[in-house]
């Protein structure tokens, strides 16, 4: 079975922290493959001087169909422009359903460009979400972190953990048990 | 004034997450920055699939009078071989008193090559420096996840957190009230 791949879009200063248990558990399952993205094929530091070097441009990539999802990192530069191709990329990926997880910067992003104006949050969503993923009722903690709706991940910069975790749910890169037994450990440092 | 450096020692899969929160924030202070450094030039690609451009090699590197810190991420290569030449280099920083922080299964290779036995833990040295730096009680936890001595700073992989916390104190990247703001906030998504 060809691997899937799940897109990584980086910009110049790119926040190291944010997607970076997502991606390391995603890659390290067989069905998945993560790939980083960008505009241009230069290499993208993050915060944290990384120089991250570039798998695909934006305009060059057409296999939606083996797409399994998109993330986008928080960092400095989503701030400072309206990255248009970017937008009109992640319009393409939902034109094929795939999912979009984003987190602290990206969420203005997506804002700016009306793709989270569908989502209309009255906590029943996320409790539903909730409930299946065996979160244990810290509802208005959760609510704040984390918010999972009509195929958008949104997370703050505080909430790494539970962006990965939301995002392993929705690729089920385990079993939910797996999945939740990692949150402990990631979450509070230690297996319930 | 000149900018300290910091050394971020790059592996194969090295763990995306675990030296990330460090990183970023030191690398945004105007006192230092971050390198890669690795035994030789090619890019070193994370267990998440990031491939990070290497700054410095190993054998080329002299400028120890300027090197603040040195971090190695744990990653898969640790198990996998001695990699004496990296000992090699981290007792070259030692011998110019810079710390050394490792988290997980850099670990492992620290203590393989001997760095870690004169650390006798036992508990009260621990107690000073979570007294010092505004811990909050819950001891036990801690210790189990960070131990701060004779220059090296070891964490275990669940804890990025409190590893990049330990780090900044000792870097004194900002007020000690600052660095224990920071840390609430992203250990328990709340400043308090």
């Amino acid at each position: 079975m060809q691997e899937k791949e799940v897109l990584l879009i980086l910009t110049d200063r790119w926040a190291d922290w944010e997607a970076a248990y997502a991606v390391a558990e995603i890659n390290s399952v067989p069905t998945y493959a993560v790939k980083t993205i960008a505009t241009d094929r230069a290499a993208k530091v993050s915060i944290g001087g990384i120089r991250a070097e570039i798998d695909y441009t934006i305009d060059s990539y057409h296999n939606f169909d083996n797409l399994a999802m998109t993330i986008l990192p928080g960092g400095f530069a989503w701030q400072e422009a309206r990255h248009d191709e970017i937008a009109a990329f992640i319009k393409k990926t939902r034109d094929f359903q795939v999912p979009v997880a984003a987190i602290c910067g990206a969420t203005i992003f997506l804002g700016k460009h009306g793709f989270l104006n569908e989502i209309k949050h009255t906590g029943d969503d996320l409790e539903l979400f909730q409930k299946e993923h065996g979160y244990d009722g810290q509802g208005s903690y959760m609510s704040a972190q984390i918010v999972v709706e009509n195929g958008f991940i949104t997370a703050n910069e505080t909430a790494a953990v539970d962006f990965a975790h939301a995002i392993f749910h929705i690729l089920e890169i385990d079993t939910n048990k797996e999945i939740d037994l990692w949150y402990d450990k990631f979450k509070y440092g230690m297996v319930r």
